[in-house]
This record gives structure tokens, sequence and C-alpha cells, in this order.
């Protein structure tokens, strides 16, 4: 299935100059959006996975079908303060400003096999401040899976990421 | 299974004399997880469901694994200014404050038969400016899933939307 052709680009957005990858337009089809969950979920079989940690908010509905489909528990990322208990913090710049995420304390334990799922990966600045917040967490292992990835952004923060097996679906 | 075991109750938050109904300690355990979404499932058979309308943020957790599961798309609605292209867009007031949400204007279609999907209904006042956005769309039929409904909390926006099918998979 060509998935690239559901993915809108909206150009100068958030701000001029970026071509923003606009996954709604893959969501709302329902055989492009079962594609992109199974072929997450398939990646994750034989790895023992227990839990699908995913990031605030577009990672979440990815993140939840691939939770279910692989008997795994679903564990939210959170932006700063929205986490109703204790939390653990870490803050990261974004490719257009800087910002802070969360997790709860008690999300995950040391025998856990974790996927960390965003949508996109960017720059990596999120997905390393996931990474940081789930170490702390001495987790047995973790896996990471995005939608788009943009390989035509090279940054020392990919290259950190580099060090963990990594899926993604659709790739620039 | 019972499932308000799962739900942690945080005393005080957001603000000071609020139960709130944390629901992640039911997402990070599997079955607990997987029943909520198969119980929403079950409740969309038979009724033509095409779109999941969920949102923002808690709401599309459950929302992509029930768009997964009953093979229809799945359409977010998000906070002012989140979303990239063409919006419609609704203001409303929160529990705890006024808020504004927008949907992409492609989004649905008229031979659309939708389901609104959140994960808890309070007051009522979410799931109405959400109804209002859907209904601009002149689909078929709506209809409504939340996984807690605080019945405890009696609102005339309530009575507003009990004109629609509702299921809710724990009440309070």
């Amino acid at each position: 299935m060509e998935l690239k052709k559901y993915v809108r680009t909206v150009e100068d957005y958030p701000i001029e100059g970026i071509s923003f990858k606009d996954i709604t337009t893959l969501l709302k089809e329902p055989t492009a959006f079962k594609d992109v969950v199974d072929q997450i979920s398939e990646y994750c079989q034989g790895k023992g996975i227990t839990k699908i940690v995913s990031l605030e908010s577009r990672g979440f509905i990815v993140g939840g079908a691939v939770a279910y489909c692989v008997n795994a528990g679903f564990v939210p990322i959170r932006k700063k303060g929205k986490l109703p208990s204790l939390v653990i913090n870490e803050s990261y710049e974004l490719e257009y400003g800087v910002d802070s995420i969360e997790m709860h304390v008690d999300a995950l334990t040391e025998d856990d096999v974790v996927l960390i799922h965003d949508d996109l990966l960017a720059t990596g600045g999120t997905a390393l401040a996931a990474l940081n917040l789930v170490k702390q967490m001495n987790v047995k292992k973790i896996y990471f899976s995005f939608i788009c990835d943009l390989t035509f952004i090279q940054t020392e923060k990919k290259i950190e990421l580099a060090n963990y097996e990594t899926h993604s679906v659709i790739q620039y």
C-alpha cells in the first residue's frame, strides 16, 4: 500500500519555511490507518513488549491501537502539568521552540519492555526526551516506532537515538 | 471485569474540591485497556460507523484503538491552532474554564456515520461542542461513547446530549 499519498503536506506550517507532514488525511482512511497500525504491531512481534509509551497528542492515536493489538499497556507522556499524579520531568528543544514533558513515576517498572511511539521523527528532540524519561525507570529494553521519519534532517540527537532499534513506516 | 478498581481518584486536581478520575492506571493494565476498547467496539457493531471522532488528547488513546477494531477512519478534534489545514471552530465552557476546539473541514462527509469518543463525560461541555462541530458536516448519524460518565453531575448540556445514543463503560 502506498501510504505516502495519504499524507498531506502543508507548506509554511507552523512557521514559514516548514513543509509540515499532516497525517490526519491518512488517519481518516480506514485501510491506510489499519496498515500503519498493523505494520508497527508486526514490528513488535517476538520482542516481549509490555508497554507502549506514546507522546501527546498525535502519538496517542496509533499508540493506543498498537497497545491493543499487541496486548500491551498504554502509558502517556504528556506536556508539563497535564498528568494528575506524581511525575518525572524532562525538558527538550523542539524544531520550533522549547518544551517540557512528563510521565507518571508509577507508569513503568523494571520488568517492562517498552516501545516508545510518536507520529513523527524530525530532529529527534522529543524522542530523546522521551528516552531520557523512560531510562529513569530502568526498564529491560527500549524500542522506537514512528509513522514518519524525516530522514533528510540530520542531528546529533538522531545519532544518539540510532543506538536503539527503530521502525518507521514512511520515510522522507 | 471490575474496571472501576483500575481508575485512580486524585483529590483536589486540577483545582481544590475536584475528585479527578485518572484513567492512566487503567490504560497501563493490558487486560483492562483491552476490555474498554472491546466494549466500545462491541457497541459500534451493526451501526455502520465510518469515522471515530475523538477529542484531544486523552480521547485519542481509546478512540484510535476503536477505529482500528471497527475498520473506521480516525478524525481528531484538537485545541485551537493545533490542526494545520482549514478548520471549523467551536467555543465551549469547561468544568474549569473556557476553551475552543477545531476540526478539519474535510474530515467528514455527508456519507459518514460518526462515533464521537472522549475519555470522560463530566458537565457535557466538551461533548456538546464536539457535537456542534460534527453537526456542521451534515453526517448521516451521530453516536457517543465515553470511558467514564460522572452521572452525579447533572447539567442542561447533558439533557441535550441525551437525544443521542450514548455508551459509557464506567459510571460514577
